[in-house]
């Protein structure tokens, strides 16, 4: 049914070859640019093998041929954004490159196009300021892969309609993904600056030399990330006190007040960024990185696989 | 194989019930005791009941009725820790309550069993000091329910001998936990310090109206938790940029620090959780409270059953 609508999808690397993906097997046409010409040579061998996984962990039933052939490679980005009503922006993370391809957007799509960046850091406003479109421009945050991770963040401009947040947020549903909306731009934005402040402590952690790499890896692994699988922190404490969270907070707030670091952590220092890479390449040759990051795509697909079949997706 | 050894599990609430469980399907002995009638009188319907459950996600294939007749209920404390070898201690969590026990304990066991306390929170030092085996004491730090959830963290008081610890370390492993050793004693040891910071920055995001509890919650829930539900936070970041965990860190160290709160926020305050608990009641009200966790552990094993599966247990 959304097969005569189409999306564009600017910079097609990991990200933007995940998002292709995304869009393809939720029905839509995807329109692929990328200005390497590498990088476009090898995106639909990268969708093929990709959508093999997908099937493998029962995750695709469609036609896989159908999904690929909705997927067009494109020469120029005037191109790929003929006749879309959306584009996912995932070129390379500087503000000058998401500047340059925003002014190139803005003068390429039509009215009302509505531009989602996958920006994880640099907010809307740093790059979309000068657009005369700019009002339709956002963040779209994914989690890489996002073929694979549902989540995503839209976090508007200070100029960006709220119109245009509310059609973002119902395309990513529409096409499977889990939307989460800020009400403004902050550093990190939700996502990153959870899991920046669990990485913070993991380092201080270690640095601190209370437990090894493997076993602060282990505590999550085998202990907080099985119920963060499948429920945010807030919903896990509400059903860890007889009363719900009020009960929890009143039960525990002071414990937790009481175990922030006074000052906070300094970056991450050089001499325990060394010792922690010795760690985990004793643990991992350098030369497996690759192979090890396959294993885990395999093991998210099929985890989220499990929980499509328990009812635990979004 | 293990049938002629006994284990004492002292204190049978949900945490130490879960506790007899762990060993008897690992083929212990079990000798429960809790000074409630009403608590030990519950202990073998509730373990028939968690068997049931365990078999059904295809946790357990051994024989239900052979793990059940393992665990005996005792009337006595001096009873319960008749000839065993290990004791998991896991009654109230005040200090006063915890070293009423330890004394107790220290009373009635041999030399050279070891006593480890289920304590998330108050460190054995501050319990054990006066026992005269005090060196077979340490905390045994599970997550609850620890018949499903494996981790479990070893943290040693000033006077714990390292060969307890090592013993525990190993009896742990052998019954299928995945134990984490802590070298000295610290607020909330590893586990709840990691919790504490996301909980800590989850709380400031919604004071701060940046978006709502259910979207915090998802981005845990669809996007960092699975992963996580596989691998920790090092080996997470160290699949995540091209060289490896130094990379990752030379890349985005600055950009972590400078999402730190300074200062560090204050407990959750009352308005905050006001406003928290009606979205959440909202959601769920507090009579579908107990509803919802039955609904927790059933995911929460069937999750641990595919992480079996998968190769992904410790």
């Amino acid at each position: 049914m959304n097969k005569n609508r189409s999306i564009a999808v600017v910079g097609a690397g990991l990200v933007g070859s995940g998002w292709a993906l995304v869009f393809a097997r939720a029905g839509y046409s995807v329109r692929a640019y990328d200005p390497s010409e590498t990088v476009r040579a090898g995106i639909l061998t990268w969708a093929r093998d990709s959508l093999n996984d997908l099937v493998q962990a029962g995750l695709v039933d469609d036609d896989q041929l159908a999904i690929l052939a909705r997927i067009s490679v494109h020469e120029t980005l005037a191109e790929a954004v003929e006749g879309v009503f959306y584009v996912q922006e995932s070129v390379f993370e500087t503000v000058e490159a998401k500047t340059a391809v925003s002014l190139e957007l803005d003068t390429a799509i039509g009215e009302g196009v509505l531009v989602g960046s996958s920006s994880s850091g640099i907010p809307a406003s740093q790059f979309t300021e000068a657009c005369k479109n700019r009002a339709c421009f956002a963040i779209v945050h994914p989690v890489n892969p996002p073929h694979l991770v549902p989540v995503v963040e839209i976090v508007p401009a200070p100029w960006t309609e709220p119109s245009a947040v509310d059609r973002i947020a119902a395309l990513m549903e529409e096409v499977g993904q889990v939307p989460v909306r800020l009400t403004q731009e902050i550093n990190g934005f939700v996502l990153n600056r959870l899991q920046g402040v669990l990485l913070n402590e993991a380092w201080a952690l270690y640095e601190d030399g209370i437990a090894s790499l493997a076993d602060i890896d282990a505590t999550i692994a085998h202990g907080l990330g099985l119920r963060w699988s499948f429920m945010g922190p807030f919903e896990t404490i509400d059903l860890n006190a007889p009363g719900g969270i009020e009960d929890y907070a009143a039960r525990l707030r002071d414990l937790y007040a009481s175990m922030v670091r006074t000052p906070p952590p300094e970056p991450w220092p050089d001499a325990v960024i060394s010792r922690a890479a010795e760690e985990r390449r004793a643990e991992l040759p350098l030369a497996d990185l690759s192979d090890r990051r396959a294993w885990r795509d395999a093991r998210l697909s099929r985890l989220v696989a499990f929980k499509k079949n328990q009812g635990l997706m979004g």
